[in-house]
């Protein structure tokens, strides 16, 4: 064991490869003592020798051919930061088929087709680690994945996309709107030049998919995950939050629902006093519920090179440990197998603010609407301006169908004249 | 292997250990599958055996034979949540000897005499696993000796005592007074009828060694701690953090200083934009700042009997799995073997208040104790009040035992009428 050597390959050296490479290097020492052997870079797959990078990759290290490389048989571990879907997943597939284990931070490909890894991972007995695919630097799937382990997790909510959740604090602190909150993430970089990804929900979305599958022991990808973005967020929206003491948040929500898993993503308003409202900037925090440990939250950067890069060489350590001892981790555990419960049949809380004709009788309108649909008010606000008013409901538990069949109804109504916000509300009680 | 079960003796029947035994019984289904193989309660042993208990044990497992429960040869893991030193270190090796994996609560244990049950653990070639011995349900052992094993710790902050934070919580936000906190503490059963261990920072200087230990690679035991407890915290302390925009909160910190160690438990200051600072009531949140990943925040319920006990079944689902691979987990990494800072050298903050005589000259004398002991002042407020004034100083960055010297000095001073508050300050700049 003293003579053997751990050889590993990585495949990217953009912000986050740059990082892991630079780790390597600097805390060699550290980390074959922490391994229990020598952890050796062997080799960098990149798309262009010459493309400008944050760091200097040893000599002779740098290849474009990533194929080659994961198919080196000297090659014990292979870290996977490119991205996207292909040649991502063939080149992990090839590796795991060499006997090579895998370190990987592709929120996207394990969203999408995360079953076919963690299947080809079995097959070749090798492991197939990802926590840096949510959340960044915060330790959270090994966490749900190992120390929850002995206990049944029923709720997790996630502010895990920290462009978003610097938007919408933005539009809080600043009272900024929505596209000029977007133009500042811009400038500073937090925010790409498309933004669709993070803004509609597809980053957080996929972490949501990855989150309910380990949390609930069952497959969820991408597509089973509802999703709604920030960009239909409005200023009134966020006033509206905070005037009943609340604050809109980005939230990737996975529960627990009878022996159902409910997956969404969409803006909510919670409680200020809940442990995520102070989750400031772009920091990311996935609060979880378990039956037996209660509440716990994590927190911490949630994307970045360097953050990025310190998950992903915590899971290197504990592979690299692993074919020391030639074993391997907990794989994929799927075995509660549950179903996802549609949308329309999940229980949330809808915050409803409405312009309405001044007059009596109009509440109790509005009322008997909620009412016919089966949906509980929990308070009612009203504001007389004149020939017009303003009524905020905010309803108690209902069926997301039920909800948003209010809405509809809503709309329909002479008396309404407009509905002027419409958020799911969420952290409370029911 | 699907034959084999992995048989579980749990030590002590409290109220960790009651949670325990009914969490290995009501997730036996889901322990089973997330391990691999059934996990079977085989005894439990207790002081009484009619003592009253929170719940019902099956017939024929309660023993009060402790020492031949951990000798049968057909006990796979022994689960430690008696507490204590002895008999709970003896009960401990004399299962390690005998081929059995270990889980255990005990802080007091590891922080006393941790080097020798990792040695008998290593020896036996058996996992010695103790998520549960800090801040409770709260993964954190895990993630600082697995998660940022490719990292660099560079400090830890803790609040990691519930009974504590729950008194100086109570002070702040109610206006409080220590004794009647303390009061208060007791009737709702946050605190022990003897405060000692909590009040006095024992159980976080316990606490404060295991997360030194870990965070950087070394041995460090309760003895290398220095403590203050928060039993001197003062109405006027707390007042005065809240004007300078700080709360007053006892934690655990462990740091890294150059090659060596501090590690330290007292009461101090910390800014109210601080993530630790909005820890309310009796839990627990551990900040951790490392190189690359930059800040993070564990944060959960610090005690009680189910949250531990979900801490406990973490580490048993681990331990399980690697009997039944034929492997173990990393056990003690010390290779780092850092020499522990003296307190006096420690370097820190302080703040102190002063009631002064009004006059000229006052403040250039104060000011020149700060500079001759070679600590530069960050702020001074004064207030005039007739004939004394009130001054608050607050230093920059300086070893403890010049900030320690300064005092001394100003109290012998004439125009120093009496030090009426001083507290260190930590979480912001130096």
């Amino acid at each position: 064991m003293e003579e053997k050597r751990l050889n590993v390959a990585v495949l990217g050296c953009g912000s986050v490869g740059s990082q892991v490479v630079r780790l390597l290097t600097e805390q060699a020492d550290d980390l074959a003592a922490r391994v229990g052997a020598p952890v050796e870079l062997v080799g960098v797959a990149v798309r262009r020798l010459d493309a400008p990078r944050d760091i200097e990759v040893p000599e002779g290290l740098l290849t474009t051919d990533a194929a080659g490389l994961v198919a080196r048989d000297d090659v014990d571990v292979v870290v996977e930061v490119i991205g996207g879907i292909e040649p991502a997943r063939s080149l992990i597939l090839s590796a795991l088929e060499n006997g090579a284990s895998v370190v990987t931070a592709n929120k996207a490909l394990l969203a999408e087709d995360g079953p076919t890894l963690f299947e080809a991972a079995t097959k070749a007995e090798r492991d197939l680690y990802y926590e840096a695919a949510v959340a960044g630097a915060i330790p959270i799937l090994r966490p749900l994945r190992e120390s929850l382990a002995g206990d049944k997790v029923t709720r997790v909510l996630g502010i895990v996309n920290g462009t978003t959740n610097f938007i919408l604090d933005k539009m809080d602190t600043a009272g900024s709107g929505f596209s000029e909150a977007l133009e500042e993430a811009q400038a500073l970089g937090y925010a790409e030049a498309d933004p669709t990804a993070d803004v509609e929900g597809f980053d957080a979305a996929a972490k949501a998919a990855i989150l309910a599958s380990l949390a609930f022991h069952s497959r969820v990808t991408a597509s089973d995950v509802y999703r709604e973005g920030i960009s239909e967020v409005t200023a009134a929206d966020v006033q509206s939050a905070r005037e009943m003491g609340a604050v809109v948040k980005l939230l990737a929500i996975c529960e627990l629902r009878g022996d159902q898993v409910a997956a969404r993503v969409h803006p909510a308003m919670i409680p200020r006093s809940h442990p995520l409202a102070s989750v400031h900037g772009a920091y990311n925090a996935v609060f979880v519920e378990s039956e037996a440990a209660g509440q716990l939250m994590f927190y911490g950067p949630g994307a970045g090179g360097s953050p990025t890069a310190s998950a992903v060489l915590g899971d290197l350590v504990t592979v690299a440990r692993n074919r020391l001892a030639d074993t391997r981790g907990a794989g994929e555990s799927a075995y509660a197998d549950r179903a996802v419960l549609p949308m329309g049949e999940t229980r949330t809380r809808y915050h409803v603010a409405l312009d309405v004709d001044d007059r009596s009788g109009v509440l109790a309108a509005v009322a008997t609407t909620f009412a016919d649909n089966g949906v509980s008010i929990q308070t009612v606000r009203q504001e007389g301006r004149g020939a017009d008013a303003q009524l905020v409901v905010v309803s108690h538990g209902a069926t997301d169908a039920a909800l948003s069949s209010t809405v509809q109804q809503l709309r329909g109504m002479d008396i309404v004249r407009d509905v002027t916000s419409v958020m799911r509300v969420e952290g409370g009680d029911e």
